[in-house]
């Protein structure tokens, strides 16, 4: 656990700090699939929507994470979970997206969903990758080239599940 | 082919028998996401929006089918297609859902599509799996349980993909 770091609910008073972070993960184009050119507005409506149950990392008070956990599918697909999130940069190294990972399996656990799913980890973000597992996700699919890199092109993107069943 | 039969893009007038057939697909439980409970205007907007290119299947002038193809994900992953196929039960045995495979192919090549996935074929939908399979599909991955299936329980989805690049 990294120390001083606390990982609540996010409010509307958080969305510019959370836009910062976006800004800068987009920016670099090897690991999300939003593109510069993305509005505030629609970031706002997409990350804190309601049913995306957003949550922010603060670290000393100023907001250093964001995640949010909603259903991977509707109705029939709605018991899987899915998560996104977003360290910044400068808060790197701390360990912050592995305290995120195991809220969000501890949160989606108590929203009653029974796994999670990644829809598209960007096969070349091997720290990604390699983090996943070490939080239980194993890759059961890969798709070929599914990832636009902004350097290295068409790039492969991993489907990772893992079940919930040994969350607490 | 299938004699009499004409695949054109949907327009408002097919809505209301395009609802009939989805109707009919999701009361089974066996094959879609969609639950009962879903309304007109819900399923108007999700099936009719601009960007899933909403098409129907037409015999003898008669709607027997509809299919939407769109992209799979935002931004840069949005080189890959996603589409969905409904065909009316009293139709079925025609060969239509594979004549809407052809199409959505077709079309979405003509769209800028390099490839398409599809997300979540319930791996108990045989006839579904193997359809899709003949027209140049692969299972890339299995997500377990990931789909409630009405009479089943929990059963796998399967996650399956071809490129384009064979499309003329």
């Amino acid at each position: 656990m990294t120390q001083g770091i606390a990982i609540i609910p996010a409010d509307e008073s958080h969305i510019a700090a959370v836009w910062t972070i976006f800004q800068e993960v987009i920016a670099a184009g090897d690991a999300y699939v939003f593109e510069a050119g993305t509005t505030l507005d629609q970031f706002g409506a997409y990350w804190f929507a309601p049913q995306f149950h957003p949550q922010v990392a603060l670290l000393d008070g100023e907001v250093v994470g964001s995640y949010v956990v909603k259903a991977n599918q509707p109705g029939r697909g709605s018991h899987v979970a899915n998560a996104s999130y977003m360290t910044a940069s400068a808060a790197r190294g701390r360990g912050i997206a592995g305290m995120m990972c195991e809220h969000s399996l501890r949160y989606a656990k108590s929203l009653g969903f029974r796994a999670m799913q990644f829809n598209i980890v960007v096969a070349t973000n091997t720290v990604a990758v390699r983090l996943w597992q070490k939080h239980g996700f194993r890759i059961i699919g890969t798709s070929p080239g599914a990832f636009r890199h902004e350097q290295l092109g068409y790039v492969d993107a991993h489907v990772m599940f893992r079940e919930l069943d040994d969350i607490g």
